[in-house]
C-alpha cells in the first residue's frame, strides 16, 4: 500500500447512536478507515449531504451489508493512501461516489468510483456532484434513455437532483420542466436553466406540460414524489414515453390505470444507486469520464450549491435540508 | 389495378347490428371491399377468433376509426385484387393481420401486412398465427426482450396468446412457465411445450414461480390478467425483469409497490396491437418473415388448433370461447 506517512490513527465522524431529527447526528472520535487493495482512502474537504442521509438519520434506510455505520455517499479531498491495485496517486485531488462514511475527515472509497478533481474547480462543490450526478446520469439518460429534443418532467427542482437534472438537460438539448413548492423556488429553478418551472402548489402540473408541450406530453419523468403523482405523471407523458421512480417521498403505493400504459405503450421503471455493485458503479464512472467529465473541466457542468457547513455541524445542515428551504446542494466543509 | 375476373359484388359477412352475447353475430349480405391502392383483397379460407373479437361483440372495444366494423382481425385466403402500389400477386396464398373485417368470404388486408402461406401448409391453420404471433413477438420479444435461457410467466396457458407463448419459447430457448385454471389445461398446455404449469386455482403461482426459479424469479412477463395480478406478478419477477400488459380481462386498475420496482430495477410496459400505424405492423411483418417464418416454412410453428366453425356458426364460436374451454385457437372457415 503506498500511503501518506500524515495519516492519524483517529478522526473525528458523524454518528448516528439511535435514530432521529437533526439532533440524533453527533460527532465521536472514530479510527481512521484503513483502505483494501482496491480502495482509497481520502482526507476529507468536504461531504456532500442528501436526501437519503436524512432517512438513514430516521432509521429508515440503513446501510447496505459492509458499508460504514457513519453517513455520508459523497466526498471531496486527497487522496491519502491507496491500496496496490488501486492504481491510484496519493496526492491526486478527487471527488467519489460512497457507499457510507462521507460525513468524517477520512473515507474509504472504491478505486473505481472516483473522479479527478480538474485544477481550478473548487474543491467544496467537487464534493456536491457525485450522487447526484451518477443517479441522474444513470436513471434519465441511461435508464429513461432522453436524447436530444426530449421533454422531461422533474420534480423537486430545487433540490440537489432536480438541479443537476436541469444542468445535465441542458447541456445534453433536453427541454426540461420542473416542479416546485412555490413561486420563489420557481424563480429561482428558471434562473438556474430550467425551461419551465410550474408552483405545483397553485397549479396542476398535468395541465401545464400538456400546454407547454402542446397537448403531447413529456418524453420522460425522473420521480421522486411516488404515491398519487404517478398517476398524474403518466397523465401528462407522451406515446412511448419513459417513467422512473428514484425516491418515493410522497409514499411507496401507487395506482395506476393499465389500458392508459398500454394505448401510450409507457415504460415505467426505477433504480436505487447505493445498493448497486462496485463494477457498476465503476461503468458509471467510467462513462462519466469520458462523456461528462469534459464538461466538468471546461467549468460548464457546477452543482447548485446551498450553503456550506462545517463537519462537527452537520446536525444544522439537516436541519436545513429538513425544512426545505434550500437550493441546490447543502455541503458539509473539513 | 389487378383483378380475378371472378370476385363477385356481394358476399356473406358477420355484422353486430347491436352488442351483446354470442347471438349478437348475425350473417349479412354486405358489398365485397374494394381494396385502395396499397392493399390487397383476400378470398378468406379462414379467419381466427380472438380475445378482441369478443370485446368487440360486446361493445366494449370499437373498431378504429377507418376499420370496417365486421369483427375479425386474422384471416388466410388467396388474393384476388391488389392495388396497383402493392407488388402482391393475385393467387398467392397468404394469411393477413387486419385492422377488422376478417369475419367475412373477403377481406381487404394492407399489403405490409400479409406473409405467404408456405407450400403444404394447412391454409386453415394459416389463419391462426397473424394475431397471436405479431402479439407476442412484439411484446415478449421486442417490449419484453426475452433472450435464450431467461424465463417467463405467461398468464392464460391454453389461450391462443399462452399457446404461441410457448411455441416460440420453444424454438428460442426460453423456459416457460403458464398458468391455467385447470388440472387438466395445465396438462394440456405441458403436452403443447410448456415447461412448467401452474393451476392458479389450487396454486399460488407466485410462490411456485419462486421455487421453480430457485428463488431468483422469472425474467419477463406477459401479462393479460392486470388488476391484482400486477403486482403479485412483480413479486415474482428477478432483478432487471421486465413486466409486459397486453389485456387487463381481471381489471384495469393495479396498486404497485414502488420500492420493490427500484429494488429490483424492473419495468413494466405494454402496448395495444390494433391501433398500431400500418407502417409499424409492416415492419413487424417484415421481421417475422426474416426470423420466424423459415421455421414456420419448415412446419416447426405452428398454431394450437381447438375447433373449426363454419362462418355462419360464428356465435357458437363466440359461445365456446366465452365458456373458457377452449385449448388454442377457434377459426371460422368460409
Amino acid at each position: 500500500m503506498n500511503i501518506d506517512g500524515a495519516v492519524p490513527a483517529e478522526m473525528t465522524a458523524i454518528a448516528i447512536p439511535a435514530p432521529g431529527g437533526p439532533e440524533a447526528l453527533v460527532p465521536e472520535r472514530r479510527p481512521v478507515p484503513v483502505p483494501g487493495e482496491s480502495e482509497v482512502l481520502i482526507r476529507v474537504a468536504a461531504a456532500g449531504v442528501n436526501r437519503p442521509d436524512v432517512l438513514q438519520r430516521m432509521g429508515k434506510y440503513p446501510p447496505p451489508p459492509g458499508a460504514s455505520d457513519i453517513p455520508g455517499l459523497e466526498v471531496s479531498g486527497t487522496i491519502v493512501a491507496a491500496g496496490s491495485e488501486s492504481r491510484a496517486v496519493v496526492g491526486q485531488r478527487v471527488c467519489a461516489l460512497l457507499p457510507g462514511g462521507g460525513y468524517a475527515e477520512y473515507a474509504v472509497a472504491p478505486a473505481g468510483q472516483y473522479l479527478p478533481v480538474p485544477d481550478g474547480y473548487d474543491i467544496v462543490e467537487a464534493a456536491a456532484l457525485p450522487e447526484t450526478l451518477f443517479t441522474v446520469w444513470t436513471n434519465l439518460f441511461e435508464r429513461a434513455y432522453v436524447v436530444e429534443g426530449d421533454t422531461v418532467l422533474v420534480h423537486g427542482g430545487t433540490s440537489g437532483i432536480g438541479t443537476m437534472a436541469i444542468t445535465l438537460c441542458r447541456l445534453f438539448g433536453i427541454v426540461v420542466i420542473v416542479t416546485c413548492g412555490s413561486d420563489e423556488k420557481c424563480e429561482q429553478a428558471r434562473q438556474w436553466g430550467a425551461d419551465h418551472a410550474v408552483n405545483y402548489r397553485t397549479q396542476d402540473f398535468v395541465a401545464e406540460v400538456r400546454r407547454i408541450t402542446g397537448g403531447q406530453g413529456c418524453q420522460a419523468v425522473l420521480d421522486m414524489v411516488g404515491g398519487d403523482y404517478v398517476p398524474r405523471n403518466i397523465e401528462c407523458m407522451a406515446e412511448d414515453g419513459r417513467h422512473v421512480s428514484i425516491a418515493v417521498l410522497g409514499g411507496p403505493k401507487s395506482t395506476l390505470f393499465l389500458p392508459t400504459i398500454m394505448a401510450k405503450r409507457l415504460t415505467l421503471t426505477g433504480s436505487t444507486l447505493r445498493s448497486r455493485p462496485v463494477s457498476f458503479k465503476t461503468l458509471v464512472a467510467e462513462e462519466l469520464m469520458r462523456v461528462v467529465w469534459p464538461m466538468v473541466a471546461e467549468g460548464r457542468l457546477r452543482p447548485a450549491m446551498d450553503r456550506r457547513f462545517p463537519l462537527a455541524e452537520a446536525a444544522h445542515a439537516h436541519a436545513r435540508m429538513d425544512a426545505g428551504q434550500h437550493f441546490g446542494k447543502i455541503v458539509l466543509t473539513v
